[in-house]
Order: structure tokens, then C-alpha cells, then sequence
């Protein structure tokens, strides 16, 4: 997990996601275009949350989300996503 | 009904859906469009609700739940769903 | 009224449609596609209701809702209409 | 003003719409998709109201309300309209 | 100012319009498509208003409010609109 | 800035728009339709606010508000917009 | 940072975008249309904030916001955004 100097406003979340398996069982290279987007990240930074949203996520706790949920930023060359805490399904 | 490791968040359930029926009732087996999706299946684990949406059904309840509820998810294999608690109907 | 063992969320009531008539006064049998769908139906589970839905329509009750209430489901070969206490117009 | 036995939910009503005059000054009859809809009624039944929305109209109460208010319900052979209070204009 | 006998629900207001000129400067009649709709008029009744919307203009006002504001009612052969205050942009 | 008498409802404010320019710097003068509507304006009234709008603005500061905000009004001769405070950005 | 004069109001944020940059690597000037919008920028100046919406960014903040967020507004010949604080993602 790559460490950012970036706060959070609100409830929102930023996460790294996973990197997606370039590579399938028989060893054959997918073409980027066929890669499932990543829906499994880790979160980077969480925001203080707000009176109705509290945020329960903690840095480096690996979360679920779906395939369109947040905005892709660039931090430092590398690629994140930021979204409202209410936009992460699950914890694993 | 398998154990998985995860925590949904706030007031989402995960829930394995239970089979469709491959077979009919004369021995033919169904083509797989031709399989309408289960809309039946357990629970699996359950988010802490919020103070809006505290959650009431239980791990191992049966529920019933509207065709195009939730998200799909595969975790270690297997095909799950996750949604809110307000798109599960009944108990049963 | 037939009994099912189903309990469902919140504000939500499981409706056994009363049978459309499928004979007209003069004996001519309608053809499927022609009979409008029943508006009126039986109560045969309720919901505890929520904080700000409470329900108060009864097992037992006769009520009428709109043609496009809720959603079908069949338990044990029967269907049924699940919908929201609020999809319901009235008492009967 | 028919008696009907009804209970409208919540913040409902239940209308009696006024007969549109089928004959005009000069005797001659309308046709019946040039009749205009009635926008004129009596309150037949009326719910018990919400603690947000409770119902001011009585029964007997001659109500105006929008051409494409409410639900339109047949009740012991006569036409009745089913609307939330919100949808009626004014007493007259 | 006409006289109705009528008692608006809620928030709304019974408008009668003022009626649009016409005849230009010229003395030449405007043909009716052109007559641009006023939007000025005189409160003629108001509602008792609701816990969240209490009405503020009285009888007598005249208010501006926008060209498509309202539902056009006709009481005793006159038009009139009626309309939510919310929908009355200013007293003149 | 003009004065007008009108009292704009609850927590709307009227404006009147700063004259667009209608001469380049070479002098040239730019046909109506090339001319691009003001955005900024001087406050000629504002409403009383209601208890979750209040206003803020006072009438004689210069607001910026967005191209399509607020609804046009002629009054005696003269072009006013009238829109809600929250359909105004900043004062400069 | 410039020095603006201007108060935004309620939970508005005026924003100086930071400049695209114009130059490749390579040092190929791209032409002005192929720049991608900057989503990142100066906070200039804060309004008061709202019951319901507190203003946490300050004037000085270097904030992160989507590609699409805010209106822009001229001032004294410099090109600026102004937005809710809600559009803001994050303090970097």
C-alpha cells in the first residue's frame, strides 16, 4: 500500500485498487481492453466523515465495491479512486 | 450454506442464492438463458445497519428477494449477492 | 385464504389476488390475455412495519391496490403479490 | 351521494366524480370521447390521515382536482377516483 | 375582484389573472394565439397553508408568478388558476 | 440601480442585470444575438427567507449568478430577473 | 494565489484551477482543445457555510475536484471555478 499526502473531504474514501490478473490460468496475456476492471482495493485515506455519514472503513483495510463506484484520480503517477464511503460494499 | 470472511457495511446482507433448477420435471435439462435467476437464498453475513436502516434479518435466513436486486460478487469461487436490506421482501 | 409461512420486511404485505372472473354473465369463456388483472386481494402476511412506516392492514383483510402493485411470487404453486403498505388504496 | 363500504390508508380519498354533462345548450349529444373528464367530485370515504399528511376534507365535501388525478376504481358498479389529498385543489 | 365561494387546500392560491391587452398601441387586435399568457394577477382565496408551507399573500395581492405556474380552473363561467405559493414569485 | 416596488416571497431576490457590453474594444458594435446575457447584477429586493432559506444578500450589492438562473419580469419598462438566493453564487 | 473580492455564499468555494500543463515531454506544444481540463486548484475564497453544509476547506488549500464540478467564472480577466464544498474531494 502505497502511502499519499492527501486528505478526504466528508465521507469519502480513497482506495487503490487491485491489480487486475493480466495473466489467465494458461498463461496467455489478455489484452487490456478484455480486463475486468478491479473491484477489490485498499484503503489509502479516509475522510472525517460527516453528522449522517460517519465513516467506518480504516487505512489498509481491504474493501468491495462495484465496477463503476467512484472517480479515478492520479496521485504521484499512480492511479486511485476516490468514493463515498456508502459506495463500498463490504470489507474483506 | 458456505462461511465466507467478510463484513458488509452498514445496512447490506450478503446472501448466496440458491440454485435454479437444471432439470425439469420430465429429466431435460434447461439451457442456461433459458434458467430464470433464483430469486431465493440465504443469508451469509450482515452489515451493522445504521441508526436509518438497522438490520433485522439473521445469518441463515431464507429470504426472498426481487430478480434484479443487489450486486453480484464471487468470493473464493463462489457466486454471491450483496444488497441492501430494504430489497429483500420476506423471510421465509 | 391459504397459509403461508413467510414473514415479510418492514412495511411490506404479502396479498393473495382474489381470481379474476373467467366467465362472462352471458358463460362465454374469456381468453387469457383479455381478463384484467385482479385489484383486489387478501392480506395473508404483514410486515412489523418500520419507525415511519408502521403497517395497519390485517391478515385477513380485503384491500385494493393498483393494477401494477408489487411484485409476483409463487410459494408452494400459489402466486402472491408482495408490495409496500403504501401501494395499498384501501380497505374493503 | 352513494354510501360505500370502504376505508381508505393513510392520507386517501375516495371521489364520487361528477356526471359530465352529456347534452349541450343546444340539446345536441356529445359523443363520448369528446366529453371532458370531470374535474369535479364529492368525498365518498376519506383514510384516517398521517402524522405528516393529515386529511382536512369530510365526506360530502365537493373537491376540484387535476384532470389526471388519482386512480380510477369500480366499486358495486359505480366509477369512484382513489387520490392522496395532496392532488385535490380546493372545496367548493 | 370577483367573489368565489371556494377554499383552497394546503398552500394553494385562487388567482384570477389579469387579463392580457388586446390591442396594441396601434389599435390593431392581437389574434388570440399571440396573446402572450399574463403573468400578474389578484389572489382571490387562500389555503390555511400547512406546518411546512404557511401562506403569506392574502386576498386582494396582486403577485407575479411564472407563465406555466398552476392548473386553470373555471368557477361560475371565469378563469382563474390556482397554484402553490411556492409557484408566486413576488407581491407587486 | 432603479427602485421598484415589489416584495419578492419567501427567499427569492430581484435583480437587475448589469448592461451587457455592447461594443468591443475596437469598437465594433456586436449584433444582439452574439451578445452573451450578463451574469452579474445589482440586488433591487430581496424576500423575508423562510426559516430553512434565509437570505443574505441586501438589496444594492453586486451578486454573480449562473447564465440561466431566475425567471425574467418586466416591470415598468425595465428587465429584472427574479431567482432564488441559492441561485446566487457570491457577492464581489 | 491572486486576491479576489468576493464573498461566495452559503457552502461555496471559489477556486483558482490550477494551469494545464501545455508542453509534452517531449516538448511538442499541445494545441488547446486536446488539454485536458485541470482537476486540481487554489482555494480563493469560502462562504460562511450552511446549518446543514459547514465549509472544512480553507482559503489556501490545494483541493482535488471532478472534471465537471463547478461554473467558471471570470474575474478581473483571470479565469476561476466556483463550487459547493460537497464537489471538493479532497485536500492534497
Amino acid at each position: 500500500m502505497a502511502k499519499v499526502n492527501i486528505k478526504p473531504l466528508a465521507d469519502r474514501v480513497l482506495i487503490e485498487p487491485a491489480a487486475a490478473e493480466t495473466t489467465t490460468a494458461s498463461g496467455i496475456i489478455i489484452p487490456d481492453t478484455a480486463k475486468e476492471k478491479p473491484q477489490r482495493g485498499t484503503v489509502v485515506a479516509v475522510g472525517p466523515g460527516t453528522k449522517d455519514e460517519p465513516v467506518t472503513v480504516k487505512v489498509g483495510d481491504t474493501v468491495l465495491y462495484g465496477k463503476y463506484a467512484g472517480t479515478e484520480l492520479k496521485l504521484e503517477g499512480k492511479d486511485y479512486l476516490i468514493m463515498r464511503e456508502s459506495d463500498i460494499f463490504a470489507i474483506v
